[in-house]
């Protein structure tokens, strides 16, 4: 059958489940925009600029599991890449998609607009190389196999790729010898390791397991979920991958961050003499400056690629054949373990003192409905939201390891739009808005119904914490925020919601969860120098990282 | 002397000419910011993300010679790098500076965040390789060295350098020998190539100059002017690179822009026997398509380190030592050439019809100020603005080999703050405006006084001109334009004002030059399909370029 090779390529995308194309049209892809736009199973989604699509992307491939974003040749592609990296750090599969200038212009070298203007086109591919896991330029020869190898790329690795697709390219016809279909994922023998597993588990007094973002990435909660019912080990999970597990699970313990860790939590983890670290990475962020108190060598690794148990290391094994291997452990844990304590509803009286962020997530934490998307931004918001008590059916966003700020914004397009029925909530500061704020526009366009919280406490105040507090590079000029919704065309189509004290934040709630089919945008005010208390650690620790 | 590195490097700034450093703070650079803002011979401008910096560094580079940004590690450098690639691309001196993790924390490998989290910590500096013409890790040790090799760098070859600087070197102290001097200029023996130049001058008829950006880069106006006068040889300039020439002078002939300059000057500069590219680039955007009508392999290229004359190819040979050289010349020619004609003022009646963009440009040309620098942003801002007839004092900045979308408004910063007394006019577009939109902010906080047009024709016109002019990818989300000031804080500050009409544009432009202490903001609606002429030529030269 004949084919575009564009066409070909989304229909490869489509097979894995991509239905929203995020990116910014350019000259070298609008005749390849048009193989999007003309499909019945595929929607553009035109951002308002590279890095925002690029957030965006992310956030949709955090949920569906696989996103795609178009952008074009060098200035498109080259503002995508803060973005992309930061999937690759956290592992997001994003296919980047660059639409790039004809063979027959690239093989004369021409000085084309958006190339360097030396005839050399090989650099910014050359940059993809840092920030994605494989990388290909799609020929009329290698397009069945090439974009094959990439998707099946970013799927067996949950990280980006890059496609370079010459617009010519794009629009020839080729013959489809077969329908993409991907790859199986291979299955490995693992049990040796399992077996090293079971019998430090089985000297174990106190096991524990310590889990993370590479669960969200690799989709394996329920797997993970079955293990722990099985062997009854409880169960912290770190601020990076909030979500790996089932927090109304009764072997949840709860966040575990080193040295700020809840002192019963802490006690257990830092004394345990098994620790299982599940899909996760012992970050700074993490760990409040990697003030574990374990001893990082004793710990059994059970990462994607990456498995160690003492001097026994292997990284050729998939996160998901360790995960299925451990199901096969027979082993039961009798050891107690500080339970995870969900507080009564309630806990603060509202009044019309200035709102503090104390009182602020308290009353966050009672908000939250059952299977809300809450996503956090890297700041006061991050830092404030991870100690959170959330439902099975919540999903957390956060990027506390690539810690891009501004990121949250575009990711809520992505997350909203991967599914139009679930509660998105998203909680950001201003210093953050600032960098990505004209994307409100592209929610109001696409009618997009989350819950924005925009703190305003006049600056970077998780710069504040770890230096400067009072200098002039921590300000931000102040915005009128409120204005932004109707700026972006939103004035009939947004509530808009202003907060001071506790008193109006109960009045807010109320009004959001009278007016759920409507997007709410909510003003915070909140004091410079007020943080949640976890970022007045994080930000010593990290003052002290940097001396 | 005892400095810190980082005041040693902000010594070495200012010493050539940097007043302004611009950027965004984050935890790897600000324990570095304090030793910029506590000088009293410079100014941190915290701009509202790193792209936008960039932008900003290139225009106040483009303007005053060199400029300086400071992002901190990944997350901040790579969003900046669709900035620095387009000033490697029209050369412009951007001295980049990242500040990163300790050399404590790189060595031993942690997983640290706005890393990739795999304990690798050179991927974002072999990104930049691609984009910089040099690039160095300050340590202690090489500070001096390194220091001054780069920022010589960046004068000698007018391109963007990268420094990575640890944040802990950038507080050591160092004994420091002595300031740093800028290298002095290499002189070069170019007489044998001069000659040549001079032997293909004498034998000609028709001899033309094309010159471009780099005139305009290496700050060679005077010399290029002098060498015309001393010849007679007629100009035209292309719009990459327009104000390279003084178009006041009686050489001057116009634009040339392939198929579409204007016939005169077009048959005038095609049938040339002698055309001396003078740091001129034959780029697409600037001859609709490559559409010039002389052999290109008769062309006497004399570019940096690029001449080129029949057979005779060099290197070696800057472009300032070239064009010193070719004022040794002895020839005069005496061919006719066709003069640059400036209208009348006045050439439309101002009336009630809805604006088209042939009139907006012709009041346009009257308007213009002696000594305006004038920002046209790459769709039809550019391709209107290109064939305004400019005076002596004028600057002229576009970007039209870049081509990025978006980069006037926060360039705008970069120009206005390099003199705060010459007025600064940008034109831009809708489409183009959204992608950095935030950066009004940054003209706001900072005072600034541009008088700012936006043209509302509803999505990204350049676009339609080349593909899809009806496809929904080509259409934006409808902005209330005239709000933005507001939201950013100017409401007091910001004169806003309504254009529909020629009467109403003669109007505003009367309001303008009453109030000339204040910032100006004009919405300016037209029709989508409404273009200047040469824009729809050079759509359709990149359309037919794309298939």
């Amino acid at each position: 059958m004949k084919k575009r090779v564009g066409e070909y390529l989304m229909d490869a995308l489509s097979t894995v489940g991509v239905e929203k194309v995020f990116g910014v049209p350019g000259d070298f892809n609008l005749a390849f925009l048009d193989d999007i736009v003309s499909r019945d199973d595929m929607e553009w989604v035109g951002n308002t600029n590279e890095l925002n699509a690029s957030y965006a992307a992310d956030g949709y491939a955090r949920m569906n599991g696989i996103s795609a974003m178009v952008t074009t040749f060098g200035v498109g592609e080259l503002s995508a890449v803060n973005g992309i990296a930061g999937s690759y750090a956290e592992r997001v599969p994003v296919v980047a998609i660059t639409g790039a200038p004809t063979t027959v212009v690239e093989e004369a070298g021409k000085y084309v607009h958006h190339s360097l203007g030396e005839g050399k086109f090989d650099n910014y591919r050359k940059m993809f190389k840092e920030i994605t896991t494989a990388q290909g330029y799609i020929t009329v020869e290698n397009a069945q196999t090439e974009i094959p190898r990439l998707i099946n790329a970013a799927i067996a690795e949950k990280r980006p790729v890059h496609l370079h697709l010459p617009i010519d390219v794009a629009q020839s016809e080729i013959d489809v010898v077969e329908a993409f279909k991907p790859a199986e994922a291979v299955k490995q023998d693992v049990s040796k390791y399992i077996e090293m597993i079971e019998q430090k588990l089985k000297t174990a007094k106190q096991p524990v397991i310590i889990t993370g973002h590479e669960i969200n990435s690799f989709k394996l909660h329920d797997k993970l979920e079955q293990f722990v019912q099985q062997t009854e080990i409880p169960v912290a999970q770190l601020s990076l991958g909030k979500g790996a597990f089932n927090e109304e699970s009764p072997y949840y313990m709860g966040i575990y961050d080193g040295s700020i860790a809840e002192e019963n939590i802490r006690n257990y983890v830092d004394n345990s003499d098994a620790i299982l670290n599940i899909g996760a990475k012992l970050t700074d962020s993490a760990t409040a400056g990697y003030s574990y108190g374990f001893d990082i060598d004793d710990v059994v690794m059970i990462n994607h690629q990456d498995f160690k148990l003492n001097d026994t290391v292997a990284s050729e094994f998939t996160l998901s054949n360790l995960v299925n291997g451990l199901l096969n452990i027979e082993y039961k844990n009798d050891a107690n373990f500080p339970e995870n304590i969900r507080e009564e509803k309630g806990q603060y009286t509202p009044n019309n003192e200035p709102l503090t962020q104390e009182t602020y997530f308290k009353m966050m934490q009672d908000f939250i409905g059952l299977d809300d998307i809450i996503l956090a931004e890297q700041g006061t918001s991050f830092f404030g939201a991870y100690d959170l008590n959330l439902y099975k059916d919540n999903t957390f966003i956060g990027q506390p390891l690539w810690g891009s700020i501004g990121f949250t914004l575009p990711a809520t397009i992505g997350t909203q739009m991967s599914n139009l029925y679930r509660r998105n909530i998203l909680l950001i500061g201003d210093g953050s808005l600032q960098l990505t704020a004209q994307d409100i526009s592209t929610m109001i366009r696409e009618d997009l119904k989350p819950v924005i919280f925009v703190i305003n406490n006049d600056g970077y105040t998780v710069e504040r914490k770890i230096h400067g507090e009072h200098q002039p590079y921590n300000d931000i000029q102040m915005w009128d925020y409120k204005l932004l919704p109707v700026v972006f065309g939103g004035k009939d189509k947004v509530a808009i919601h202003d907060v001071e004290t506790s008193a109006d934040l109960e009045n807010v709630f109320l009004q959001i969860n009278n007016e759920p089919n409507q997007m709410h945008f909510i003003e915070v005010k909140m004091t410079a120098s007020d943080a949640p208390e976890k970022l007045d650690a994080i930000g010593k620790a990290f003052s002290k990282q940097n001396s």
